[in-house]
């Protein structure tokens, strides 16, 4: 049988779970979160990464054979954002980038727009694209047009832990887009990550789950499993859900025989 | 680390998957979904089991070193559900049995108070009893306390792969019963199963979507996978909803520096 | 048109809303409430009566017309039930009464097997008996077969302002049960109550969310209308759900023409 | 106390509550349902509208009380929305429009930018303009930023009954937008209306549901005590979420007494 794997710009990849370094008690777990998890995406917020002591830099926990995919948070318009992916690449960070642009300080939602204009200026310069957007799917569209290597729809606002509460917009994603479509921001439990893979999704990003759960190392396995779980039950094809009750037992004439 | 056995009557077991020998097209595959679900207890209703010929028995599909649990499916009464499980016990199948008493043919809805009934006596003759129920802390509380070795509540009705649509009220019996909670009928999924897992109920039954699925071996790896997931999660603690976002990345500065 | 109207016990009613009397910060605002709400009938706690002194007797603001349904609250058995039952009918309070068999002190989940018991008896005494419990089919049609006027299933535990998390197993009693089913406790919205109607329920009880919320008169009122909308809607029959889009107004040609 | 009132682009309404002119079997009944549902605004596609003869004009059958809102249907870029906005109003249809930019043909998905574009254009040409557009917070204030007298984030694509699915950012909207905010599309029963009202939609618009229902008039009268019940929810406050059970009757001490 031939392999499973996802490509993203061209390189496949055995993991469907991304994660990031943000929010964890202490850095120093990161290596075994990325064991357990066995992922072979990490996020990584450019603001973190310190060029110039290697003190508390965030780099340093990150073997050399993950595919890093440092973000642009913190940018609030395309333009910062695009200045943000050049730096990461002159740092020597690859030319994979996760394209965050957010105005709103509230709900941290992603600027479709901005997240556009970004998107298309940085696939020219040959950046691996994977922009955070709203899940709308003209926008998922254009990002497929100008670019992107995938589209990554948020399942609910960063960090809140609600699951996947956009589920019939990303649904329609996963129907009509061409490039693959990771959930990123608001997956909480394993459960929603499996669910999302159920449905279709691609791949998902997994950051404040697992880096604030009680033990990490035990999480990112699970979220591995839960990955797993989801994509072999999508890839087999789930059973139909019915209204009334289908015995899985015989029910009738047993004593009667 | 002490391991996290699932007990069960005094019997320890490593998985929490249960699963069941209804449905299956073909049952010759019920070797290989064992293998890959990795379960160590198998339910057969008593009704397929042939003693006088070998030619279709299901028990020839079952290895040696799986725990049986006879069903009762068929039983109208408590009266027919204890005899049902005294045949099994005779015919070498064992002390295990889940009981099922079933007089509603549309739903397939458990009948509590005869479940008790039959619990009550079986438990008394020695037998390990799970008792199959619609979820009502009451009705947990008497099994434990006539000798239930564990409560199997439903999540939805038999065969509907609905999900855990009786969710707050399994969340009630996870909370205050004793023994083991065991998530029967219902589950569709391997992220429902993740789900209830995650909520605390110590194992689940998964027939249907198994046997019914497109490939049952891919399938039953899929639940394996899940159910552990949704367990490491418990155990580790899933993280806190919010309603505000909560950054993973920091979201300002970065450009101003 | 006939009009539609509510029969419980032979008595028809206009309303489908009954309400409570517990927990109104200021009781004199009950008859405002049953006013706005228009509600028939009444549940108050035998316990709250006072038939010594008139002062803070919850009975005097209560108008003459609304039917009285004292309820059996206190009661851990089917005999207090069956005690409480006959002291309100030996009070003056009529003839209906609300079973309430309450063991548990966390959920104040029913007990429905001492509820069958005292139904059974109260109903042979001429009581019309609308008795509390766990949703459970098995349960609904016993307590039909022993007398009961009506079933009233609980949404989810009482005062928890949770909504319709039983509706799976309301539903199948809505399906199969002949006398009403009145759905009680759990019910915290108008959209809860309306959804409870659409889905068939014959009336629900509410007390919690509008004594509770920041201005009853108006909350009775807005159950009063959540509850019309949701007969009416289910009366009318409601449009299917489709999983594709389908427009409302023409999409093409407009321009070409 | 003063008016509950909704004022949109500077007229003020009693009614919360737009209906649509779509998918009626017989367009004779609009007017009974206009009366019914007592909405004050009611959409119309300009396609429909047939100006040369008065055979089928659908517009016979709209009262000249009624505030005509004609929609764009049909337009697949914001200049051609522009197009249909200006003959509408050229035929004395009023200077209200609803815009509505749809390029995908499955999901019937509104086309978020062209949107922005054309609500600029009209909103200078001195239209009140509501946008139909998806849930998104950036979009929304772009759209009142540009000239929206009102945002129409939609409940689930357009006739697909499914409810509000992407309540989470609708809440969101509500949250943040300073011009009223009106479901549209999606929602297919009075409950799901009311529940949009609870979370503080201004008001509703509602087509499918009631031109398909088994009794459009019947219909629109429940849409109208529902958006009235959730709209007296939300202004009275309601009644907060608990996990564990409140007694509303007291619960000890009856018979010990």
């Amino acid at each position: 049988m031939a392999k499973d794997l996802l490509n993203i710009g061209g390189v496949e990849l055995n993991s469907r779970l991304l994660i990031g370094t943000g929010k964890f008690n202490d850095d120093a777990i990161i290596p075994d979160v990325i064991n357990s998890s066995q992922s072979q995406v990490i996020t990584v917020a450019m603001r973190r990464v310190d060029f110039e002591t290697s003190q508390e830099n965030i780099m340093k926990y990150i073997p050399k054979d993950m595919i890093l995919l440092p973000n642009t948070s913190g940018a609030r318009t395309a333009e910062e954002a695009v200045r943000i992916a050049r730096l990461a690449r002159a740092a020597g960070m690859g030319n994979w980038i996760k394209i965050e642009v957010i105005s709103d300080q509230k709900y941290l939602l992603p600027d479709n727009y901005e997240t556009i204009k970004a998107t298309e200026i940085l696939a020219k310069e040959g950046f691996i694209v994977l922009p955070y957007m709203s899940p709308d799917l003209m926008v998922a569209k254009k990002l497929e047009e100008v670019g992107a290597a995938a589209v990554m729809p948020l399942g609910a606002p960063i960090g809140t832990n609600r699951g996947l509460k956009t589920k019939e917009l990303i649904e329609i994603l996963i129907d009509e887009c061409e490039k693959p479509v990771i959930v990123d921001a608001g997956i909480g439990k394993p459960s929603q990550a499996c669910e999302a893979m159920e449905l279709g999704a691609d791949a998902v990003l997994v950051n404040t789950a697992i880096a604030t759960a009680g033990d990490p190392i035990v999480m990112g396995e699970a979220f591995k499993n839960a990955v797993e779980a989801g994509r072999a039950a999508y890839l087999s094809g789930v059973g139909g859900v019915t209204k009334r009750a289908v015995a899985s037992s015989p029910l009738t004439g047993f004593l009667s025989n």
